[in-house]
């Protein structure tokens, strides 16, 4: 590959940057980002790709773009590249739900343009290229969308791209991407920015400072409330019939394990708290999480 | 002080015996475990106590004695030490919750014993005497229960020797106890649970392997929902009252974000979002959790 065009240079695009310099898969890196503070953060990390100023520079020079932005940003961005971009180049992004993003892309990209979804299961409550590194993607999945309209011939590019960065590939269509992803990530962030929300209630209703004593459990979950604000905004809005669905369910159960506790049903509640032990030894088996106690963190 | 016994050695059991041991508190440590596997452990691992086979020769011979089982063992334990037990014996515990469980120690424990309540913010999601480890209290918080009741010649010792185990040292009363550790910590594992149970349950409706893809979220609550399931049923009734509040309050919250997604209030779902990030920032400032993005895991 001769060129490719990062744009939105945050945690995953600077870890992008720095992975295919390392790897050497692209002569030429380009770089394009909005936010002032990240450009210069960029230039202090000496980040081994090339700022362009004009998002035209950058796509016109380019074979291959990778949309590194919040899906929001999207539609603005695309009303730009249509003027100046060709058919040979491929696009594709990291964005984290498909169904409604890629209706934007269908309804607004030009219309000879390839813009294949990728989705790699990477990243943490940190934002900024500062918090960049090149085994970001190693050993992660990367879900590759393969839709209807998908092209095999680029849907194979982008497989051997993602190879590169390290991740496992594997590949379904939206429906089946988002109905997962629903459930594995979206509602856990939604339940971890709604209970530490919750605790924030509770400090103003109890007039008690409840966040030293977090160590309990609380610090766990504050961790991934404390993700990117505008990134998750984005995914609830895009994915919200997979995550109501996956919010009624969740609603109807902690309803039942309310039950259980106010009757004290040892049988019901005791059942319960068993199976649930045995996904974690399935998420340690499956090497989706270090295997020591607390993560390893105390 | 001359002899410890420990009743029931498992996770912080162990802990207690390595720390007192290290740090030559008491002349004899005495250890009191009805299983007959964590026995057998205890011997393999060469813990410096003594394996007591009857309770009584434990409790005759200690000057202090401390509780280290689920809490629903307690009343069988106290109407059998009652038999033997004196005056001059000092009992702590150290169980989670306390409103519920004093009052089945009020109600079956000998008159004229002393039992001050403790409670170590200390933990994690494994259990056993092999993951005990001597520096498991250091630095974190102790809960020393004062209620109306108690002996503040007592509560000084208590105070003491939590200090010599490593603990930073908080006094309060049984109900403010009781509603911090509600929102700190009951019912995040509450809802740990609750996410691990909704995910399996989706896992059967979507007929889809849903548990390999947890990297993104899903992995942090599988942690704690593999907590040790006697404790914690044993905690939710005791404190069934303030988790049912707290639940209530959470469901509401929950509907409230349900609705801000639904209707795409992008100033309603932003502010909370926001909101929520100040705790991450309150909590590593208060040293309640690493500074490390992603716990440093990776």
């Amino acid at each position: 590959m001769k060129k490719i065009l990062i744009i939105g240079c945050g945690l995953l695009g600077s870890s992008l940057v720095k992975r295919i310099s390392k790897k050497k898969i692209s002569k030429k890196i380009f770089i394009y980002e909005k936010s002032r503070l990240n450009i210069s953060k960029i230039k202090k990390l000496r980040l081994p790709g090339t700022i362009v100023k004009s998002l035209k520079d950058g796509v016109v020079n380019s074979d291959f773009i990778i949309f590194c932005t919040p899906m929001s940003e999207y539609k603005e961005l695309i009303l730009k590249i249509n003027k100046f971009i060709s058919a040979k180049t491929l696009i594709t992004d990291i964005g984290s739900s498909k169904i409604d993003s890629s209706k934007i892309i269908k309804k607004f990209l030009k219309r000879d343009i390839n813009w294949l979804r990728s989705h790699p299961i990477a990243g943490s409550e940190v934002s900024g290229p500062e918090h960049g590194k090149d085994n970001m993607f190693e050993d992660k999945w990367c879900v590759l969308i393969k839709d209807k309209e998908t092209s095999l011939k680029h849907l194979k590019f982008l497989n051997s791209f993602w190879k590169k960065m390290g991740s496992k590939i594997v590949i379904m269509n939206s429906e089946k991407h988002d109905k997962i992803f629903s459930i594995t990530s979206h509602l856990p962030h939604l339940i971890a920015y709604n209970l530490v929300k919750s605790a924030q209630d509770f400090e103003k209703i109890l007039r008690i400072n409840l966040i030293k004593y977090s160590a309990g459990g609380l610090r766990d979950f504050s961790r991934i409330a404390a993700s990117n604000e505008i990134m998750w905004r984005d995914i609830f809005f895009d994915n919200k019939v997979n995550i109501t669905k996956a919010i009624n369910l969740f609603i109807k159960n902690l309803n039942s394990f309310k039950k259980d506790i106010n009757k004290k049903n040892n049988k019901s509640i005791l059942k319960k708290l068993v199976q649930t032990k045995k996904v974690r030894i399935k998420i340690i088996k499956l090497k989706q999480d270090v295997n020591k106690p607390d993560f390893g963190r105390n």
